[in-house]
């Protein structure tokens, strides 16, 4: 590899930065991990509640919701209070829908019964890929809240179905490259997120050109990185929960 | 194929909905269409206004937006007003940057000079792939507001580098098929938005599983069914603007 | 008529602009119209729920309420989006509540049950008079959703007690002319609103001098051209809904 | 009149209730009164301020705004209050805008200079006809901070080029009868508002049927009572600017 | 005393300001009163609910809770109006949480039954001392409310088991001063809000140092002015409620 | 001491919580630090910013303010996340003021000339106490960010004119106690913060009595406690500074 085509990051093009789960950081919460993600830094907390939403009540069926957010500071640049401004953003609503999505299609909600689990992903620090840790660490603060449900006797089994993780991959000077970090994200010609399976399903994959069009062998490249780096993370994972 | 695995709407695997794009509806609007895709009718309107956002100031490049809106009664369900609510949802707000980051994508926002277009889509019924007909339809608004700013003489030549044009796909019975209009989009396995330009690049996939994982099979089936339903848009695109 | 004296439009004093009302435009609504005075087009569509505000729930009786809005590229200048900007303007309230207080004062509320109808009034192009226009079509949205009630026997008898239709009126070098298109409305001296029942009643008259005060012989002068210019619009009504 | 026909005051048909206008009353402001129509009691105060809004900048004219308020407890009933719901309601601005028109209209802004005038009128004590209240005290509020501001010498001319003032009238029983209280405008077939210039001009009718369709004869009964009225609030202003 | 330590408003250091509070003003209220200290002048309506919070719902308890606001233009300078600007300030929230705290501290909430007190202090004028203002007057306010419950036969006995007042002190010149007014607040090294007991207790105190912090020694000093200055405030309370 | 008036931590009345300050946690903050008391875990970031708010404007000084927040699972059960609810609730603005004051009480903003400071005051686990941590931790921040600005020679020394620190204290069973957690903050008579400088200077007082009113002996003995708290608070920011 020349230098010309290096990534800002200088890691092999399938490198994915360095990854740290440490369960059970949140005292209060019933399921709990901070995840790492190189620099990136995400809490997740899972609070498990006896209700549900108005629209499934009575259906037997349990929930699992996410919210998302950064603290101010988590940023280069300071960012303003969302809590101040009085409203969330279009990009953290978008974030907390996909969270909640990618964790609904691997749980059994008729196991759940009447319940709903609310996944708190808060970033401590940002740099690139917060939403993919975000959901890698939510999975795990969920299974130990299912966990912890289960020692309570509230649940007789666990309701996951099998592990979801995420990774972001984009183009770099044409080349796949695996997990961008904040730099490297701002200078991609495309990036993409992907949601996967423990037993190699897709769960969601939002791919966006930034600078121009891409191709169809393009997008199987980086899903084939994806691939690859998810592996790494539902080690991490199983790691996390004892497993 | 037998009747268990004919699609809801009963149209082939491969069928695209009746596309009709009206341009030039909206009197005061510098470009416009009502574009219909089966039943679901959009209104998309192109306003120009000769300035840029503060993060543009003074950089000598345009600005292309959007935003979305639904009619209260474009559903089989009254929903409620979002002016009333006073918020937009997150689904809007997520639809609304999909739209402005596709028609970006094929837009050198240097040959607009200082210009903001904003793209207003309004659903006045909806049946299904409203956030891909709006896409299409801002192509159109878009393309009939830069002529109209050449024909004003505040530009010489149409910054818009390309088509670009949406279709939503989905996996039915584990058949991938094209086009879902609302009741096949409630009952289908996975769905996806595709957002590709007329010279065959990827913009954007927004590929979400419903109910099960799906697989990298099934995505390539989704995205070839996808070239083949856009490319009817982008003919549909190129009658409207009279080319 | 001197040239001086010409109202902008150049129509006679009492000369009312084309009305055109074309009913059940959309497919979910239970009742609608399009209705357009001249450039002015508005859609009214009539949604029937079962039940009732909590300020009349077990009294036996109905409501009728409405909403306005106003479409952001309706007008000259594209105008902010209310749902974006987070909240509905006064004139928008205004307007809204006028719409329902002129539906209810036709509507025998008793022989509705505890039913609600939401009329929504959302102004395609604005050219004046969008208000008047939203009342005369509202009230034929209304009358289709009462029939579609009784086709669904719902109600045994349509609960409307009349026809309600408003058109506004203004002062224009001291004559009184009829129907102010957007032109004629701001450069008016006063203008009015007149809401008239088909047996010849006042329901509303909101009249506002916008340069000096006029006299009680011009109120008289304006309220003799409303009553003739209602008469067409109740002509249009009934045709609308085939009467 | 027999006993069935008498009002629920028991005013005579065209008794106006006691008007007590106290110049001077707010301490900070440079213009205010306390205006009481019977138990209505309303604090109007006139602020000024050395600039105008954005769309006069530069044009050498003044602006007279206005804007209304309710204590919590002016009601028999508590009322939420506006600041802790977030959102003043429709009716608050609706009556806003009226009174800030009607000042507007008997006041010669190009006179004002750059200059803006803010009239705020808090209800202390509701028993109907508030918003006629308002505008009367408005009136004495503006002239005296008019006179101020001559005194300071920043004008050379008092800019009013009249007075305006506001009763309402109704129907009761099918008899037109002057300025309504809480009790009458509840049970009142019809009500206006008229909002009428020294001179005998017409600035402003909101004329409202609350039950049934009223007719020309009576609105031309109200007008009367409405003149008479007024007249008497013209020499109550006069009495409290001491002229 | 030189001239140097004399106070801004000449006043001795351990001086009130003349205190009037006038019971009964607010002709709906179950209990009211307007206070004044110096200009200082608080309108403080006490209403009546039959039932209580969600938190305190079939525990038996009663609920006393403030709101406080102010007028646009009791200030030297307008304010912008709370629900104007659609949120209340951080000021008002403290204020009002401190108001309902200090009038719970001397209410038997028990004795009170199932019911809500809410007390509405609105400032009229302004000049410093508005939030102890506010709570000498509520006290009153509360304790006419109880005693229109008694004479309603709604409670057998008054739930007050004492009295609770309220009175700023501030450093001036490194002197202790009693009671300071605007000037004095805006010039003070250090202010403090007591509310104090008329059995001698504290219920709180918010001391802040403005230029450097202050000693033990100078809080003493403003404590033992606080003892004093509301010893003259229950007397003026009592007063008040004729006792 | 017997079991009877054992506080409930098993704690000496005098005995403080386990303090740790880690100093520069928050990679991209100017200045940070997370600030540990018992189980109460707050990140304090402090963020400079070349301008000041517009009533500073041109006066050559600077400026420190703070905001406060609680992530939704630091306490024992959910809260409701403000970003999602579009507000800040009165006791955060409350909270968030104070941590402002206390900092700007031992700040020359002459010396910092125009700059501002944010302090970010993040609450990850709450277990009482967390305004006084809070401020205790932003003083750390807040000197670690001047240093900051002097190795980049923006400033020539450090602005800050002592030490602040915070702690509250509280009635158990009639006995002053150091340092609430939250099961005795819950159950104390009365509680009060008490904000300090390093020369024995008093800041800010907030103290109030949860049950029954208390006595001026109490209150010295209150502070005779903080006294000795924030003596060791003192240290351990030293510590944290490496000073």
């Amino acid at each position: 590899m020349t230098d010309d085509t290096l990534r800002p990051s200088g890691r092999a093009p399938d490198a994915l930065r360095t990854v740290l789960i440490e369960p059970g950081v949140a005292r209060h919460a019933e399921g709990s991990c901070r995840i790492r993600m190189g620099l990136t830094e995400v809490l997740c907390t899972a609070s498990v509640e006896g209700r549900v939403p108005g629209f499934l009540r009575g259906k037997g069926e349990g929930w699992v919701t996410a919210e998302y957010g950064m603290l101010p500071r988590a940023t280069h640049k300071r960012g303003e209070r969302e809590a101040a401004k009085g409203k969330q953003s279009g990009r953290t609503q978008e974030i907390q829908r996909l969270i909640g999505r990618s964790l609904r299609a691997v749980t059994d909600r008729k196991a759940m019964g009447e319940m709903t689990v609310t996944l708190d992903c808060d970033v401590l620090t940002a740099d690139g890929g917060t939403r993919c840790a975000a959901i890698t660490g939510a999975w795990v603060a969920l299974h130990l809240a299912f966990e912890h449900c289960m020692a309570k006797r509230v649940l007789s089994r666990n309701p996951l179905l099998g592990q979801v993780a995420a990774v972001s991959c984009g183009l770099w000077r044409g080349v796949p490259v695996l997990d961008l970090d904040y730099a490297e994200d701002s200078a991609a010609q495309a990036d993409a997120n992907f949601v996967l399976t423990g037993a190699g399903g897709i769960v969601e994959i939002q791919a966006t050109a930034e600078a121009e069009p891409f191709s169809e062998h393009h997008m199987l490249g980086l899903l084939a990185l994806a691939k690859q780096g998810t592996a790494a993370l539902f080690a991490a994972q199983q790691e996390a929960i004892g497993a």
